[in-house]
Protein backbone atom coordinates (compact mmCIF):
# COMPACT_ATOMS: atom_id res chain seq x y z
CA UNK A 1 0.00 0.00 0.00
CA UNK A 2 1.06 3.49 -0.72
CA UNK A 3 2.57 5.30 2.07
CA UNK A 4 -0.66 7.94 3.20
CA UNK A 5 -3.44 6.19 1.56
CA UNK A 6 -6.42 7.31 3.36
CA UNK A 7 -8.20 4.55 3.35
CA UNK A 8 -8.30 1.52 1.40
CA UNK A 9 -8.63 1.58 -2.13
CA UNK A 10 -7.81 4.98 -2.66
CA UNK A 11 -4.50 5.43 -3.37
CA UNK A 12 -2.30 4.25 -6.91
CA UNK A 13 -0.43 1.15 -5.62
CA UNK A 14 -1.07 -1.94 -7.59
CA UNK A 15 -3.22 -2.85 -4.92
CA UNK A 16 -5.99 -0.29 -5.16
CA UNK A 17 -5.56 -0.20 -9.12
CA UNK A 18 -6.63 -4.05 -9.59
CA UNK A 19 -9.56 -3.81 -6.63
CA UNK A 20 -10.44 -0.74 -9.05
CA UNK A 21 -10.44 -2.83 -11.80
CA UNK A 22 -12.64 -5.47 -10.30
CA UNK A 23 -15.05 -2.67 -8.73
CA UNK A 24 -15.40 -1.70 -12.26
CA UNK A 25 -16.63 -5.08 -13.80
CA UNK A 26 -18.72 -6.10 -10.48
CA UNK A 27 -20.95 -2.35 -11.48
CA UNK A 28 -20.74 -3.29 -15.10
CA UNK A 29 -22.07 -6.96 -14.84
CA UNK A 30 -25.66 -6.71 -13.52
CA UNK A 31 -26.43 -4.16 -16.04
CA UNK A 32 -24.89 -6.70 -19.13
CA UNK A 33 -26.90 -9.42 -17.40
CA UNK A 34 -29.91 -6.76 -17.42
CA UNK A 35 -29.72 -6.23 -21.17
CA UNK A 36 -28.94 -9.82 -22.05
CA UNK A 37 -31.82 -11.80 -23.63
CA UNK A 38 -33.44 -9.05 -23.77
CA UNK A 39 -35.06 -7.97 -27.38
CA UNK A 40 -32.57 -4.97 -28.61
CA UNK A 41 -32.35 -2.87 -31.62
CA UNK A 42 -28.87 -4.25 -33.02
CA UNK A 43 -26.66 -1.15 -35.33
CA UNK A 44 -24.33 -1.73 -37.12
CA UNK A 45 -20.86 0.77 -36.55
CA UNK A 46 -18.68 1.98 -39.46
CA UNK A 47 -16.57 -0.98 -39.56
CA UNK A 48 -20.08 -3.21 -39.57
CA UNK A 49 -19.36 -4.88 -36.36
CA UNK A 50 -23.10 -5.03 -34.00
CA UNK A 51 -23.29 -2.77 -30.83
CA UNK A 52 -26.50 -2.10 -28.74
CA UNK A 53 -27.26 0.32 -26.13
CA UNK A 54 -25.72 -2.26 -23.85
CA UNK A 55 -22.60 -1.75 -25.20
CA UNK A 56 -23.31 1.88 -24.57
CA UNK A 57 -24.63 2.09 -21.39
CA UNK A 58 -21.91 -0.25 -19.91
CA UNK A 59 -19.13 1.87 -20.85
CA UNK A 60 -20.79 5.00 -20.17
CA UNK A 61 -20.99 3.48 -16.57
CA UNK A 62 -17.36 2.58 -16.67
CA UNK A 63 -15.71 5.88 -17.73
CA UNK A 64 -18.07 7.70 -15.42
CA UNK A 65 -16.72 6.03 -12.27
CA UNK A 66 -12.89 6.37 -13.86
CA UNK A 67 -13.55 10.04 -13.85
CA UNK A 68 -14.66 10.61 -10.27
CA UNK A 69 -11.67 8.14 -8.81
CA UNK A 70 -8.93 8.79 -11.35
CA UNK A 71 -9.51 12.01 -13.24
CA UNK A 72 -5.75 12.38 -13.68
CA UNK A 73 -5.95 8.76 -16.22
CA UNK A 74 -6.89 8.49 -19.66
CA UNK A 75 -9.86 6.30 -20.96
CA UNK A 76 -9.78 4.23 -24.44
CA UNK A 77 -13.00 2.46 -24.92
CA UNK A 78 -14.75 0.54 -27.95
CA UNK A 79 -17.72 3.09 -28.17
CA UNK A 80 -16.59 6.32 -27.00
CA UNK A 81 -12.51 6.06 -28.36
CA UNK A 82 -9.92 7.25 -26.31
CA UNK A 83 -6.15 7.36 -26.60
CA UNK A 84 -3.36 6.66 -24.73
CA UNK A 85 -1.54 10.50 -24.33
CA UNK A 86 -1.87 9.92 -20.64
CA UNK A 87 0.55 7.80 -18.24
CA UNK A 88 -2.14 5.70 -17.09
CA UNK A 89 -5.24 4.45 -19.27
CA UNK A 90 -7.81 2.51 -19.10
CA UNK A 91 -9.09 0.49 -21.93
CA UNK A 92 -12.78 -0.76 -21.86
CA UNK A 93 -14.58 -3.13 -24.04
CA UNK A 94 -18.24 -3.31 -22.39
CA UNK A 95 -19.21 -6.40 -24.36
CA UNK A 96 -16.34 -8.01 -25.95
CA UNK A 97 -18.42 -10.65 -28.57
CA UNK A 98 -21.23 -8.69 -29.38
CA UNK A 99 -22.37 -11.49 -31.40
CA UNK A 100 -22.87 -13.94 -28.90
CA UNK A 101 -24.49 -11.75 -26.65
CA UNK A 102 -27.16 -10.54 -29.55
CA UNK A 103 -27.61 -14.78 -30.13
CA UNK A 104 -28.09 -15.55 -26.55
CA UNK A 105 -24.32 -17.13 -25.63
CA UNK A 106 -23.64 -16.67 -22.45
CA UNK A 107 -19.89 -16.34 -23.35
CA UNK A 108 -19.27 -12.49 -24.13
CA UNK A 109 -17.11 -10.48 -21.97
CA UNK A 110 -16.33 -6.93 -20.39
CA UNK A 111 -12.60 -6.01 -20.53
CA UNK A 112 -10.58 -3.38 -18.13
CA UNK A 113 -7.49 -3.10 -18.35
CA UNK A 114 -4.78 -0.56 -17.17
CA UNK A 115 -1.82 0.51 -19.52
CA UNK A 116 1.29 2.13 -18.56
CA UNK A 117 3.30 3.23 -21.16
CA UNK A 118 1.40 1.02 -24.09
CA UNK A 119 1.89 -1.83 -21.69
CA UNK A 120 -0.98 -3.48 -20.15
CA UNK A 121 -0.20 -3.93 -16.56
CA UNK A 122 -3.17 -5.43 -14.74
CA UNK A 123 -6.94 -6.38 -16.28
CA UNK A 124 -9.86 -8.29 -15.53
CA UNK A 125 -12.13 -10.42 -18.09
CA UNK A 126 -15.45 -10.55 -16.83
CA UNK A 127 -18.05 -13.02 -17.67
CA UNK A 128 -21.22 -11.49 -16.48
CA UNK A 129 -23.77 -14.21 -17.66
CA UNK A 130 -22.34 -16.78 -16.03
CA UNK A 131 -20.29 -15.47 -13.15
CA UNK A 132 -16.65 -15.96 -13.87
CA UNK A 133 -13.78 -13.74 -13.69
CA UNK A 134 -10.65 -14.09 -14.76
CA UNK A 135 -7.93 -11.12 -13.56
CA UNK A 136 -3.81 -10.36 -14.02
CA UNK A 137 -0.79 -8.65 -13.08
CA UNK A 138 1.23 -10.31 -16.05
CA UNK A 139 3.28 -11.66 -12.72
CA UNK A 140 0.04 -13.77 -11.87
CA UNK A 141 -3.38 -14.50 -12.43
CA UNK A 142 -6.66 -15.60 -10.87
CA UNK A 143 -9.88 -17.23 -11.92
CA UNK A 144 -11.98 -15.61 -9.36
CA UNK A 145 -10.09 -16.18 -6.15
CA UNK A 146 -8.15 -19.44 -7.26
CA UNK A 147 -4.80 -18.90 -9.23
CA UNK A 148 -4.77 -19.72 -12.59
CA UNK A 149 -2.25 -21.53 -14.58
CA UNK A 150 -2.23 -22.70 -18.48
CA UNK A 151 -1.13 -26.13 -19.75
CA UNK A 152 1.96 -27.87 -20.44
CA UNK A 153 0.66 -28.92 -23.73
CA UNK A 154 2.66 -29.33 -27.34
CA UNK A 155 1.30 -28.63 -30.42
CA UNK A 156 0.53 -31.83 -31.26
CA UNK A 157 -1.86 -32.61 -28.66
CA UNK A 158 -2.35 -28.41 -28.22
CA UNK A 159 -6.37 -27.16 -28.03
CA UNK A 160 -6.39 -24.54 -30.83
CA UNK A 161 -9.47 -22.22 -30.27
CA UNK A 162 -10.52 -19.25 -32.54
CA UNK A 163 -13.39 -16.93 -32.48
CA UNK A 164 -14.58 -17.67 -36.22
CA UNK A 165 -12.85 -18.80 -39.31
CA UNK A 166 -13.94 -15.68 -41.09
CA UNK A 167 -11.91 -13.59 -39.16
CA UNK A 168 -8.68 -14.70 -41.84
CA UNK A 169 -8.09 -13.50 -45.05
CA UNK A 170 -5.69 -14.71 -47.64
CA UNK A 171 -2.70 -15.91 -46.62
CA UNK A 172 -3.65 -15.32 -42.50
CA UNK A 173 -6.20 -17.85 -43.59
CA UNK A 174 -3.79 -20.58 -44.93
CA UNK A 175 -1.24 -20.35 -41.89
CA UNK A 176 -4.42 -20.75 -39.91
CA UNK A 177 -5.15 -23.79 -41.95
CA UNK A 178 -1.38 -24.42 -41.56
CA UNK A 179 -1.12 -24.68 -37.72
CA UNK A 180 -4.80 -26.22 -37.45
CA UNK A 181 -3.34 -29.48 -39.34
CA UNK A 182 -0.63 -29.60 -36.91
CA UNK A 183 -2.45 -29.42 -33.60
CA UNK A 184 -4.64 -32.07 -31.27
CA UNK A 185 -8.15 -30.39 -31.98
CA UNK A 186 -9.78 -27.17 -32.89
CA UNK A 187 -12.80 -25.19 -32.10
CA UNK A 188 -14.61 -22.05 -32.60
CA UNK A 189 -16.70 -19.29 -31.05
CA UNK A 190 -15.33 -17.70 -27.80
CA UNK A 191 -13.86 -14.36 -28.36
CA UNK A 192 -12.42 -13.60 -24.48
CA UNK A 193 -13.26 -16.51 -23.17
CA UNK A 194 -11.05 -18.48 -24.89
CA UNK A 195 -8.09 -16.65 -23.80
CA UNK A 196 -9.66 -17.28 -20.15
CA UNK A 197 -10.07 -20.80 -20.48
CA UNK A 198 -6.33 -20.89 -21.97
CA UNK A 199 -5.49 -19.21 -18.42
CA UNK A 200 -6.70 -21.93 -16.69
CA UNK A 201 -5.29 -24.64 -18.88
CA UNK A 202 -8.57 -25.66 -20.35
CA UNK A 203 -7.17 -25.22 -24.08
CA UNK A 204 -3.53 -24.39 -24.99
CA UNK A 205 -3.48 -21.68 -28.21
CA UNK A 206 -5.80 -19.18 -29.11
CA UNK A 207 -5.06 -17.67 -32.62
CA UNK A 208 -6.77 -14.44 -34.15
CA UNK A 209 -6.69 -11.20 -36.28
CA UNK A 210 -8.76 -8.35 -37.09
CA UNK A 211 -8.69 -7.54 -33.35
CA UNK A 212 -8.47 -4.02 -31.88
CA UNK A 213 -6.38 -2.38 -29.48
CA UNK A 214 -9.50 -2.55 -27.03
CA UNK A 215 -9.92 -6.38 -27.25
CA UNK A 216 -6.51 -7.46 -26.55
CA UNK A 217 -5.30 -5.19 -23.62
CA UNK A 218 -7.17 -6.99 -21.09
CA UNK A 219 -5.86 -10.45 -22.41
CA UNK A 220 -2.32 -9.87 -21.71
CA UNK A 221 -1.71 -9.62 -18.07
CA UNK A 222 -4.24 -12.69 -17.29
CA UNK A 223 -2.41 -14.73 -19.97
CA UNK A 224 1.32 -14.16 -19.44
CA UNK A 225 0.08 -14.12 -15.47
CA UNK A 226 -0.61 -17.82 -15.62
CA UNK A 227 2.55 -18.34 -17.17
CA UNK A 228 1.45 -18.19 -21.21
CA UNK A 229 2.42 -15.86 -24.00
CA UNK A 230 0.62 -13.55 -25.49
CA UNK A 231 2.10 -11.71 -28.85
CA UNK A 232 1.28 -10.65 -32.43
CA UNK A 233 1.96 -12.65 -35.01
CA UNK A 234 5.85 -12.10 -35.56
CA UNK A 235 6.29 -13.02 -31.80
CA UNK A 236 6.60 -9.01 -30.94
CA UNK A 237 4.91 -8.13 -27.76
CA UNK A 238 1.13 -6.48 -28.22
CA UNK A 239 1.48 -2.35 -28.89
CA UNK A 240 -0.92 -0.37 -28.90
CA UNK A 241 -0.71 -0.12 -32.60
CA UNK A 242 -0.35 -3.77 -33.21
CA UNK A 243 -1.64 -5.27 -36.46
CA UNK A 244 -4.91 -7.11 -35.29
CA UNK A 245 -2.81 -10.48 -35.42
CA UNK A 246 -2.56 -12.41 -32.04
CA UNK A 247 -1.28 -15.66 -31.03
CA UNK A 248 -1.47 -16.81 -27.72
CA UNK A 249 -0.44 -20.12 -25.96
CA UNK A 250 0.01 -21.58 -22.57
CA UNK A 251 3.63 -22.37 -22.77
CA UNK A 252 6.71 -20.99 -24.48
CA UNK A 253 7.22 -23.73 -26.23
CA UNK A 254 3.75 -24.09 -27.65
CA UNK A 255 4.53 -20.54 -28.75
CA UNK A 256 7.56 -21.24 -30.66
CA UNK A 257 6.02 -23.41 -32.28
CA UNK A 258 2.47 -22.24 -33.49
CA UNK A 259 4.88 -19.29 -34.69
CA UNK A 260 6.79 -21.42 -36.90
CA UNK A 261 3.43 -22.10 -38.49
CA UNK A 262 2.22 -18.20 -38.61
CA UNK A 263 5.18 -16.72 -40.25
CA UNK A 264 5.01 -19.48 -43.03
CA UNK A 265 2.11 -17.79 -44.80
CA UNK A 266 2.90 -17.08 -48.28
CA UNK B 1 -52.52 -39.93 -15.70
CA UNK B 2 -53.14 -43.97 -16.38
CA UNK B 3 -55.45 -45.54 -15.04
CA UNK B 4 -54.25 -47.81 -12.07
CA UNK B 5 -50.73 -46.40 -10.97
CA UNK B 6 -50.02 -46.71 -8.06
CA UNK B 7 -48.19 -43.13 -7.06
CA UNK B 8 -47.28 -40.52 -8.93
CA UNK B 9 -44.46 -40.73 -11.77
CA UNK B 10 -45.27 -44.51 -11.84
CA UNK B 11 -46.85 -44.67 -15.55
CA UNK B 12 -46.62 -44.30 -18.86
CA UNK B 13 -49.23 -40.90 -19.33
CA UNK B 14 -46.78 -38.12 -21.30
CA UNK B 15 -46.86 -36.38 -18.02
CA UNK B 16 -45.39 -39.20 -16.21
CA UNK B 17 -42.25 -40.02 -18.77
CA UNK B 18 -41.63 -36.43 -19.24
CA UNK B 19 -41.27 -36.34 -15.62
CA UNK B 20 -38.98 -38.92 -15.89
CA UNK B 21 -36.86 -37.44 -18.31
CA UNK B 22 -36.87 -34.51 -16.21
CA UNK B 23 -35.40 -36.99 -13.45
CA UNK B 24 -32.56 -38.61 -15.53
CA UNK B 25 -31.62 -35.25 -16.26
CA UNK B 26 -31.54 -34.64 -12.55
CA UNK B 27 -29.34 -37.51 -12.24
CA UNK B 28 -26.91 -36.88 -15.22
CA UNK B 29 -26.15 -33.23 -14.34
CA UNK B 30 -24.02 -33.80 -10.92
CA UNK B 31 -22.01 -36.28 -12.78
CA UNK B 32 -21.39 -33.92 -15.34
CA UNK B 33 -19.98 -31.19 -13.18
CA UNK B 34 -18.00 -33.15 -10.86
CA UNK B 35 -15.61 -34.38 -13.98
CA UNK B 36 -15.61 -30.68 -15.98
CA UNK B 37 -12.67 -29.13 -16.08
CA UNK B 38 -10.99 -32.19 -14.07
CA UNK B 39 -7.95 -33.77 -15.78
CA UNK B 40 -9.38 -37.00 -17.72
CA UNK B 41 -7.75 -39.07 -20.13
CA UNK B 42 -9.38 -38.36 -23.52
CA UNK B 43 -9.53 -41.43 -26.12
CA UNK B 44 -10.22 -41.39 -29.54
CA UNK B 45 -12.94 -43.36 -30.43
CA UNK B 46 -13.31 -45.63 -33.98
CA UNK B 47 -15.19 -42.74 -36.00
CA UNK B 48 -12.19 -40.39 -34.31
CA UNK B 49 -14.60 -38.68 -32.08
CA UNK B 50 -12.97 -37.87 -28.16
CA UNK B 51 -14.99 -40.10 -25.55
CA UNK B 52 -14.32 -39.32 -21.73
CA UNK B 53 -14.96 -41.75 -18.84
CA UNK B 54 -17.61 -39.03 -18.15
CA UNK B 55 -19.42 -40.14 -21.00
CA UNK B 56 -19.26 -43.92 -20.00
CA UNK B 57 -20.43 -43.14 -16.72
CA UNK B 58 -23.14 -40.73 -17.48
CA UNK B 59 -24.74 -43.57 -20.14
CA UNK B 60 -24.34 -46.32 -17.51
CA UNK B 61 -25.96 -44.35 -14.77
CA UNK B 62 -28.95 -43.18 -17.42
CA UNK B 63 -29.14 -46.89 -18.49
CA UNK B 64 -29.40 -48.59 -14.82
CA UNK B 65 -32.33 -45.92 -14.04
CA UNK B 66 -34.28 -46.41 -17.42
CA UNK B 67 -33.96 -50.21 -17.43
CA UNK B 68 -34.85 -50.13 -13.32
CA UNK B 69 -38.19 -47.81 -13.91
CA UNK B 70 -39.11 -49.20 -17.87
CA UNK B 71 -37.17 -52.93 -18.54
CA UNK B 72 -39.81 -53.06 -21.39
CA UNK B 73 -38.52 -50.02 -23.24
CA UNK B 74 -35.09 -50.03 -25.32
CA UNK B 75 -32.16 -47.62 -24.95
CA UNK B 76 -29.98 -46.34 -27.61
CA UNK B 77 -26.92 -44.32 -26.08
CA UNK B 78 -24.08 -42.38 -28.19
CA UNK B 79 -21.38 -45.49 -26.02
CA UNK B 80 -23.23 -48.69 -25.34
CA UNK B 81 -25.33 -48.56 -28.76
CA UNK B 82 -28.58 -50.43 -29.12
CA UNK B 83 -31.51 -50.77 -31.33
CA UNK B 84 -35.19 -49.49 -32.37
CA UNK B 85 -36.89 -52.47 -32.22
CA UNK B 86 -38.80 -51.67 -28.95
CA UNK B 87 -42.25 -49.69 -29.26
CA UNK B 88 -40.38 -47.14 -27.03
CA UNK B 89 -37.18 -46.29 -27.12
CA UNK B 90 -34.99 -43.80 -24.78
CA UNK B 91 -32.33 -42.26 -26.65
CA UNK B 92 -29.35 -41.08 -25.05
CA UNK B 93 -26.61 -38.79 -25.64
CA UNK B 94 -24.52 -38.08 -22.40
CA UNK B 95 -22.35 -35.87 -23.46
CA UNK B 96 -23.00 -33.94 -26.27
CA UNK B 97 -19.90 -31.83 -27.24
CA UNK B 98 -17.43 -33.46 -26.14
CA UNK B 99 -14.79 -31.53 -27.73
CA UNK B 100 -16.48 -28.74 -25.67
CA UNK B 101 -16.50 -30.84 -22.46
CA UNK B 102 -12.37 -31.52 -23.10
CA UNK B 103 -11.80 -27.66 -23.22
CA UNK B 104 -13.38 -26.42 -20.18
CA UNK B 105 -16.35 -24.90 -22.43
CA UNK B 106 -19.84 -24.63 -20.29
CA UNK B 107 -21.93 -25.46 -23.31
CA UNK B 108 -22.04 -28.89 -23.77
CA UNK B 109 -25.37 -30.98 -22.96
CA UNK B 110 -26.81 -34.00 -22.05
CA UNK B 111 -29.22 -35.58 -24.51
CA UNK B 112 -32.68 -37.46 -23.66
CA UNK B 113 -35.40 -38.24 -25.69
CA UNK B 114 -38.30 -41.03 -26.49
CA UNK B 115 -38.39 -42.71 -29.14
CA UNK B 116 -41.83 -44.59 -30.78
CA UNK B 117 -42.17 -45.55 -34.00
CA UNK B 118 -39.19 -43.63 -34.97
CA UNK B 119 -40.28 -40.24 -33.99
CA UNK B 120 -39.24 -38.39 -31.19
CA UNK B 121 -42.32 -37.97 -28.62
CA UNK B 122 -40.68 -36.20 -25.62
CA UNK B 123 -36.96 -34.63 -24.79
CA UNK B 124 -34.49 -33.37 -22.41
CA UNK B 125 -31.52 -30.65 -23.72
CA UNK B 126 -30.00 -30.73 -20.13
CA UNK B 127 -26.90 -28.07 -20.10
CA UNK B 128 -25.02 -29.11 -16.73
CA UNK B 129 -22.24 -26.64 -16.64
CA UNK B 130 -24.92 -23.95 -16.94
CA UNK B 131 -27.65 -25.19 -14.89
CA UNK B 132 -30.27 -24.47 -17.63
CA UNK B 133 -32.54 -26.88 -19.46
CA UNK B 134 -35.35 -27.16 -22.39
CA UNK B 135 -37.32 -29.68 -22.34
CA UNK B 136 -40.30 -30.02 -25.05
CA UNK B 137 -43.17 -32.52 -26.64
CA UNK B 138 -43.40 -31.67 -30.16
CA UNK B 139 -46.49 -29.31 -29.15
CA UNK B 140 -44.74 -27.37 -26.48
CA UNK B 141 -41.60 -26.41 -25.32
CA UNK B 142 -39.71 -25.06 -21.87
CA UNK B 143 -36.34 -23.09 -21.00
CA UNK B 144 -36.89 -24.30 -17.33
CA UNK B 145 -40.50 -23.62 -16.39
CA UNK B 146 -40.75 -20.87 -19.15
CA UNK B 147 -42.29 -21.68 -22.63
CA UNK B 148 -39.74 -21.17 -25.06
CA UNK B 149 -40.79 -19.78 -28.63
CA UNK B 150 -38.92 -19.44 -31.68
CA UNK B 151 -38.60 -16.25 -33.44
CA UNK B 152 -40.19 -14.81 -36.61
CA UNK B 153 -37.04 -13.40 -38.57
CA UNK B 154 -36.49 -14.04 -42.17
CA UNK B 155 -33.20 -14.98 -43.89
CA UNK B 156 -31.81 -11.27 -44.47
CA UNK B 157 -31.84 -10.91 -40.60
CA UNK B 158 -31.23 -14.73 -39.50
CA UNK B 159 -28.19 -15.53 -37.16
CA UNK B 160 -26.85 -19.13 -38.51
CA UNK B 161 -25.22 -21.56 -36.38
CA UNK B 162 -23.31 -24.11 -36.85
CA UNK B 163 -21.12 -26.18 -34.64
CA UNK B 164 -17.82 -26.21 -36.75
CA UNK B 165 -17.44 -25.20 -40.76
CA UNK B 166 -14.96 -28.72 -40.17
CA UNK B 167 -18.46 -30.58 -40.28
CA UNK B 168 -19.50 -29.57 -44.26
CA UNK B 169 -17.61 -31.51 -47.05
CA UNK B 170 -17.34 -30.61 -50.79
CA UNK B 171 -20.85 -30.30 -51.91
CA UNK B 172 -22.22 -29.61 -48.42
CA UNK B 173 -19.91 -26.68 -47.62
CA UNK B 174 -20.92 -24.65 -50.67
CA UNK B 175 -24.52 -25.15 -50.03
CA UNK B 176 -23.41 -23.98 -46.31
CA UNK B 177 -21.65 -21.22 -47.72
CA UNK B 178 -24.18 -19.93 -50.01
CA UNK B 179 -26.55 -20.20 -47.29
CA UNK B 180 -24.22 -17.88 -44.96
CA UNK B 181 -23.92 -15.04 -47.57
CA UNK B 182 -27.81 -14.93 -47.05
CA UNK B 183 -28.54 -14.58 -43.47
CA UNK B 184 -27.64 -11.41 -41.18
CA UNK B 185 -24.79 -13.23 -39.08
CA UNK B 186 -23.22 -16.95 -38.38
CA UNK B 187 -21.57 -17.69 -35.56
CA UNK B 188 -19.96 -21.30 -34.80
CA UNK B 189 -19.70 -23.21 -31.95
CA UNK B 190 -22.47 -24.71 -29.85
CA UNK B 191 -23.61 -27.87 -30.44
CA UNK B 192 -27.03 -28.91 -28.72
CA UNK B 193 -26.72 -25.27 -26.84
CA UNK B 194 -27.76 -23.70 -30.43
CA UNK B 195 -30.84 -25.84 -30.84
CA UNK B 196 -31.88 -24.72 -27.53
CA UNK B 197 -30.97 -20.93 -28.33
CA UNK B 198 -33.01 -21.09 -31.30
CA UNK B 199 -36.17 -22.74 -29.64
CA UNK B 200 -35.87 -19.42 -27.55
CA UNK B 201 -35.91 -17.17 -30.28
CA UNK B 202 -32.50 -15.78 -29.75
CA UNK B 203 -30.73 -17.37 -33.01
CA UNK B 204 -32.64 -19.14 -35.73
CA UNK B 205 -31.17 -20.89 -37.89
CA UNK B 206 -28.58 -24.48 -36.93
CA UNK B 207 -27.59 -26.03 -39.72
CA UNK B 208 -24.88 -29.10 -39.43
CA UNK B 209 -23.84 -32.17 -41.04
CA UNK B 210 -22.79 -35.59 -39.85
CA UNK B 211 -24.93 -35.91 -37.19
CA UNK B 212 -25.79 -38.84 -35.81
CA UNK B 213 -29.49 -40.38 -34.31
CA UNK B 214 -28.39 -39.96 -30.84
CA UNK B 215 -26.73 -36.15 -31.47
CA UNK B 216 -30.38 -34.83 -32.86
CA UNK B 217 -33.69 -36.83 -31.65
CA UNK B 218 -33.77 -34.96 -28.67
CA UNK B 219 -33.74 -31.60 -30.58
CA UNK B 220 -36.77 -32.39 -32.73
CA UNK B 221 -39.58 -31.93 -29.56
CA UNK B 222 -37.70 -28.92 -28.30
CA UNK B 223 -37.63 -27.14 -31.34
CA UNK B 224 -40.65 -28.25 -33.17
CA UNK B 225 -42.97 -27.50 -29.78
CA UNK B 226 -40.86 -23.89 -29.62
CA UNK B 227 -42.69 -23.49 -33.17
CA UNK B 228 -39.63 -24.00 -35.26
CA UNK B 229 -39.07 -26.54 -38.01
CA UNK B 230 -36.52 -29.34 -38.23
CA UNK B 231 -35.51 -31.37 -41.10
CA UNK B 232 -33.19 -33.10 -42.95
CA UNK B 233 -31.73 -30.82 -46.05
CA UNK B 234 -34.24 -32.12 -48.28
CA UNK B 235 -37.22 -31.43 -46.01
CA UNK B 236 -38.23 -33.98 -44.52
CA UNK B 237 -38.91 -35.18 -41.13
CA UNK B 238 -35.49 -37.04 -38.96
CA UNK B 239 -35.59 -40.80 -39.00
CA UNK B 240 -33.73 -43.04 -37.62
CA UNK B 241 -31.83 -43.53 -40.92
CA UNK B 242 -31.32 -39.76 -41.58
CA UNK B 243 -28.59 -39.10 -43.67
CA UNK B 244 -26.66 -36.67 -40.89
CA UNK B 245 -27.77 -33.65 -42.11
CA UNK B 246 -30.20 -30.95 -40.22
CA UNK B 247 -31.79 -27.76 -40.77
CA UNK B 248 -33.52 -26.03 -37.89
CA UNK B 249 -35.42 -23.28 -38.39
CA UNK B 250 -37.50 -20.92 -36.47
CA UNK B 251 -40.69 -20.28 -38.54
CA UNK B 252 -41.90 -22.33 -41.50
CA UNK B 253 -41.24 -18.97 -43.97
CA UNK B 254 -37.02 -19.13 -42.89
CA UNK B 255 -36.93 -23.15 -42.75
CA UNK B 256 -38.14 -22.64 -46.71
CA UNK B 257 -35.48 -20.18 -47.33
CA UNK B 258 -33.08 -21.82 -46.22
CA UNK B 259 -34.02 -25.24 -47.61
CA UNK B 260 -33.91 -23.14 -51.16
CA UNK B 261 -30.10 -22.60 -50.54
CA UNK B 262 -28.87 -26.18 -49.06
CA UNK B 263 -30.99 -28.77 -52.05
CA UNK B 264 -29.36 -25.98 -54.53
CA UNK B 265 -26.01 -27.82 -54.17
CA UNK B 266 -24.11 -29.18 -56.64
Amino acid sequence: MRAGSVQAGEGTAPADLIAFAHRLADFARPLARHYFRTELPVEAKADASPVTVADRAIEALLRAEIRARYPEHGILGEEEGGDFERPLTWVIDPIDGTKSFITGMPLFGTLIALVSGGRPILSVIDIPALGERWSGTGDAAWFGDTPARTSDRALADARLFATSPDIFEGPDAEAFASLSRAVGLRRFGGDCYSYGLLASGHCDLVVEAGLQVYDVMALVPVVQGAGGVLTDWEGCPLTPDFDGRVVAAANAGLHAEALAHLRARP
